[in-house]
């Protein structure tokens, strides 16, 4: 029987081709064109499981894009531990801004560059080889359940009513995600907390046309201008959000729980430079840490209108748009911000324009328990590895299933990234390090061991 | 020898196909793809010239896209009438809100929709069908020099070195130009004004990449969030331009040219039924004529950033950017009220984004002579079509020709205009009426006679 350590090294490329492979097909779920091309991923990651030594595989159809399922029940008296990813990517564009291909990964001093390697690709992978290495080397010391869905990056709009009817098939012991990011490789880290989202389209419409800015301009609403208006009160001049009641149910945190918080490793001059800032923005009186984690937050994802091809073009548009996304904090909820935000963005709205405001999709914030003895078997397998105790720390994405599993199945989540902040997630170059997906594989293996240590 | 009415009705038939088949060409000089159709529609023209009977037809190279000149010199001793028009058309988009292909030109009750069927196309081609009727019946009663250019849509970039390089072979009386509107068939007016015209491009720069909104957000500056704010800072809240020193070399008029402006036949009702708008928009204390005529403005003409594709992405931008044009009245100077705005725009940026701005192109503002002969002779012409007299009208569209030529050649123009402020020049559905097209020709040859006349 090899140790993971010799399975890894023995293995490991073509842990490495098989990763590439699941990279290479343009799993993106934001974009109906490519639907042919999720349902190639989906089917390329049954069969892996498959052959990882998976029972009860299947590609289960929702409304939308399949969850692929498989399990392995060895022992109903030994805890069951449920694996949950997502094997769709973002949108890839701005295209130009790729120095290598999206779909085509390619490394460059020892990180995997391509859409979808960190988010959540690499991750969830990593999860497939260490299964089976547990299963080949008669290793696997807890039942084991995957659940990898093509949803999450468009808000996992089926995976409810999946969760809902499968309720036996899931049931588990905990779930662990790997969709996140520690400090550095040097400074291994565990996600305790997650923002939820709520996430709306705003359209502005003007004339019923559009019109010539010189036979109209200045006497005639401009919809540009005033969803520029209408963005910019968004935010006082504390960078506070300005939309009545969004703060009511914030939870604020203790002066030592935010001291806590601020322990972590940060040097705010590497954090410029790297992203190439004079400064950092943010709501007063809170640090970059706490902004990131703690705070809800309001961005433009995107806003267009009128003419924006090649030259000029004086037209005065008749619509404007914007793509407007707010982060959640603990006990936010998603719905009722979203009812506010439209409230307020129809309230503030000019009786010379029509406002609409079209919800896309949200996600509950949650906190995770730092007390669980998944989250101790997380932090010694980590331990083990890294050769370090990891810290705690509070993620500024989301990731809705965490907040529905608690609430339809009464389970909590350990988050068990490997990720890096600098990993280019939904950004052009998107990357993942190789020794950080094969520390991964190497990790796994033993939180199975401590959590069914822990569970006897 | 026919009078020009009945010319007009022997051969309206040929007059409107052979606009069609000039309205068939995607003569776009915004897009360099549309380079091959321009440099068609060039020669097209210049062939109907030639067949009109004009003399040294020359299709002259520019810089850019080719200004076709053509010319009739039949006495010395008469006055020399230069028409000048374009031949080149606005971008055609968004063509989902066309019915009718924009370059499929199609009659509906009596009007002809086609991109560049009102602006200019279907104006400058009256001069050339008029011109034919002259030659043919032997009625002409000036020298005549035409000079149809292809980037007045672009800002008529090359026009100027042309000009300079051909002061005697364009030498001329008065300039007469049809791109302009007039009130009614039921109200014929004359344009006495137009509005000059400055153009940049704005780019707002936050981090090096896109970043995910979730890691990043609130805690750096979303350029798309940044520019809002600026564009929306540009008017207050009076909707004055917050430009400083944008105004100060604006002609106020008098109490009484305002009182004249304000006598222009003008129902705000059916002005805002017509645009669906619930209301107007504008600068305080000043009426929606005089918005439009003799102040100046500033409009977002398209405004980008993020991610604008279908669904939704959760990325905090690199950069934001925004198309911004400004009508600008009587005495402003293009080149100060650009250098204004690049000055202020860049004072306002917050430090934590870098903004750049690129001047597109200018142009200066004019006021037209009432008292010229050339004006009287357009006064009788138009009377003797529409059996009622003119009013004069102030112009908020722009073309930078005529102030060109007020400089460098010391000559007057008269604004011809046959469209209707109702015509979507620039929007989707642009129209010309077949009969405003028949009345501009029929009324040309009058203006000849009686500007001839004068001139004696």
């Amino acid at each position: 029987m090899q140790t993971i350590k010799e399975y890894v090294q023995s293995h490991k490329e073509r842990f490495l081709d098989e990763l590439f492979a699941l990279l290479r097909f343009p799993s993106i779920s934001a974009d109906p064109q490519y639907k042919d091309d999720v349902l190639k991923t989906a089917n390329f990651v049954a069969e892996k499981l498959q052959e990882a030594g998976a029972d009860n595989v299947e590609v289960c159809p929702t409304a939308g894009n399949p969850i692929v399922y498989g399990e392995k029940l060895i022992n109903p008296s030994l805890p069951t531990v449920l694996i949950y990813g997502h094997y769709d990517v973002q949108p890839a564009d701005p295209l130009e801004l790729w120095d290598t291909p999206p779909f085509e990964p390619t490394v460059r001093d020892g990180k995997i560059y391509a859409r979808g390697a960190a988010d959540d690709k690499g991750q969830f992978y990593m999860h497939i080889k260490a299964f089976e290495y547990m299963m080949r080397n008669n290793a696997l010391s807890c039942n084991v359940k995957f659940m990898i869905e093509g949803e999450e990056e468009v808000g996992s709009a089926n995976l409810g009513t999946f969760v809902k009817e499968n309720k036996v098939r899931l049931q588990n012991d905990v779930i662990v995600i790997s969709d996140t990011s520690m400090i550095s490789m040097e400074q291994p880290s565990l996600e305790t907390g997650l923002r939820g989202l709520s996430y709306v389209e705003v359209e502005v419409t003007g004339p019923n046309r559009d019109l010539h800015s010189g036979v109209y301009g200045g006497a005639v609403a401009n919809p540009a201008t005033i969803l520029s208006k209408l963005i910019a009160s968004l935010h006082d001049e504390n960078n506070h959000i300005a939309i009545p009641g969004f703060y009511d149910d914030v939870v604020e945190l203790s002066p030592e729980e935010r001291a806590a918080l601020n322990q972590a490793p940060f040097d705010i001059e590497t954090y410029k430079s790297d992203l190439g800032i004079e400064d950092v923005w943010g709501e007063k009186d809170y640090t970059t840490i706490e902004r990131t984690g703690i705070r809800p937050t309001l961005e433009v994802n995107g806003i267009w209108g009128g003419y924006i091809g090649e030259g000029a073009k004086t037209v005065l548009p008749a619509k404007a748009f914007a793509k407007i996304s707010m982060r959640l904090v603990p006990n936010q909820d998603s719905n009722r911000i979203t009812e506010l935000f439209k409230k307020h963005f129809e309230n503030i709205a000019p009786h010379y324009v029509k406002v609409h405001v079209k919800p896309h999709h949200g996600g509950e914030p949650v906190v995770t328990p730092t007390d669980s003895i998944a989250y101790k078997a997380a932090e010694m397998a980590l331990e083990e590895a890294f050769l370090k105790k990891p810290i705690p720390t509070r993620g500024g994405g989301s990731i809705p299933i965490v907040a529905l599993f608690e609430k339809e199945l009464g389970v909590k989540t350990v988050l068990l990234g490997f990720g890096l902040d600098s990993d280019n997630l939904h950004s052009p170059n998107e990357k993942y390090g190789i020794a950080n997906y094969l520390k991964g594989i190497e990790t796994i293996p033993s939180f199975f061991k401590y959590y069914a240590e822990l569970s006897r």
